[in-house]
């Protein structure tokens, strides 16, 4: 590692406040690899990364991780119980897990996720894994950041998560059904479909146990194949462009949301919102008023775009 | 109904789509009232629903209901069936229900939520329901569009969901346990608090069961309590300009990520987004680059918003 651990808490506690990464350190990123970690709640995402933290650790593989945390930071519950788990690691300095509230944030990453990423990436960290809760809406996200995205279910899931499943399936680069020792021996005996090698990645489904620790190795060399696959055939370059135009776009899409609500207190601006409410202006001849607003209406060289028309 | 429902039905596409809805339209809205109603997957919010539309057309209501689904359109299940179910009241000319598919839309509405709500307020129904998953990440976008907030649970919720409850807690007006009669004997005997006259809403509990049809018709007297509190204390019209407020700046984020998309696709900001891929150029340097080349450097009236600094 390249910084101490307790530098490295802090910094992360600084990205997480929304400063941004030094130059420095971003030109020191780019060796480490994204490992996304999605599925509905209650499959064993946790407990899964718990055993992989081992498996990868014996292989003597440092690993940082990342667990975007949907939920209020006031309820505890089981979920806290596996963080804690995981905590277990905290004595290892070749382990640093970090969990990020992303309480009233829509989607499935914070702002500052990529950042805490190229964080861990720049102190030398050689797996990154980011864990999200997949719900069918926000499963995207974490494909923006991943080099290699692993889906994981359980042989029951209720009805609704079923139908999530379909918006997974499309990021998912690996397939894991966990919880398989509760599988009947019929369904278990299922042959597991393994890569193949070549220009088109066949993703393969894998079933794990991470209660008894069943299938993590084999996660552990699909995951390598995969990455190696994407070095070979030059796709990881492209997912690498794809993960800095989304943070790019993210942060522009920040800064222009702050630009519309620092515009939006001034008092022409509260008029046009309140004659919206009063319906004496439609919200879309609002928007319209406030565009030219905010822009200031001598800027000639940036017209309004108008995605849509009546 | 001030438009035939094939009129609506076309109308509610073109919205769909994204053609706005017109001026004279939204001068005749505000008269309904918006009942949303969230709470996490499998607690029978669609067959509650089904419920609160028969005790409402008893009462000669007319009733419209958006109901936004988070899930694919491509796979099936017990949902389906509860929305077939809701269709029963399809011959029902004094109810419209309209289903929104918001796959790889992150937040819990659509963009074109609030023009719908729109169009059936002008179409004249009296009350208008807005059904969302509530997963406590994307909880507070169906606060923005509704009068009243109805979150509903169960008896029995798994931890992840039980975690996700304080999110939800914060904007429910009145909390529905629904599933009652799946309680023990005890439990079901428990008062059910009901509000308070005054200036501060107490958030009454309610105990339903879709099922049975226990607490239907006390849920709609408080609902229209909860409605009249709001007119009485003047807190309806803060309620209906913060929807204003909230749909507008919808509108220019949407403008916005456009522009910004468009801009993306010229040379320069293609090889600035390049450097950021290989390390060279740093993502917020490239965002600062990029504000400037979106905006047009001619434009002085307009800085650069920096939320936060190194």
């Amino acid at each position: 590692m390249s910084m101490t651990r307790r530098e490295l808490t802090k910094l992360v506690t600084r990205l997480e406040a929304g400063v941004p990464l030094s130059p420095e350190l971003y030109a020191r990123t780019g060796n480490a690899r994204i490992l996304g970690i999605t599925g509905p709640p209650g499959v064993g995402k946790s407990s899964l990364i718990d055993r992989l933290i081992d498996e990868l650790r014996r292989q003597g593989k440092t690993v940082g991780v990342i667990v975007i945390d949907p939920t209020s930071p006031i309820s505890g519950g089981a979920l806290l119980g596996d963080r804690l788990r995981m905590q277990r690691h905290s004595d290892d300095d070749g382990v640093f897990i970090r969990s990020l509230a992303t309480r009233h944030h829509h989607g499935g990453l914070t702002d500052a996720t990529p950042q805490i990423i190229h964080a861990l990436d720049a102190a030398g960290f050689d797996i990154v894994i980011v864990e999200t809760v997949g719900t069918g809406q926000d499963e995207v996200e974490v494909a923006e950041v991943a080099d290699t995205v692993v889906v994981v279910l359980m042989p029951e899931l209720g009805d609704e998560i079923q139908r999530a499943k379909s918006g997974l399936m499309e990021i998912a680069d690996v397939l894991v059904i966990n919880k398989s020792d509760l599988m009947n021996a019929g369904a278990a005996r299922q042959e597991t479909r393994r890569p193949k090698q070549g220009q088109r990645w066949e993703r393969p489904t894998l079933r794990t146990s991470a209660k008894t620790g069943d299938g993590i190795t084999t996660l552990c060399h699909v995951a390598d194949a995969h990455h190696a696959h994407l070095a070979a055939s030059g796709q990881l370059a492209g997912r690498r462009e794809r993960a800095a135009r989304a943070e790019v776009i993210r942060l522009l899409q920040s800064r222009m949301t702050a630009s519309i609500l620092c515009a939006l207190g001034a008092s022409r601006p509260q008029t046009i919102l309140s004659a919206v409410a009063k319906r004496k202006l439609d919200p879309y001849d609002a928007a319209q008023k406030l565009w030219v607003e905010i822009l200031g209406s001598k800027n000639r060289s940036h017209k309004y775009v108008a995605t849509n028309s009546r």
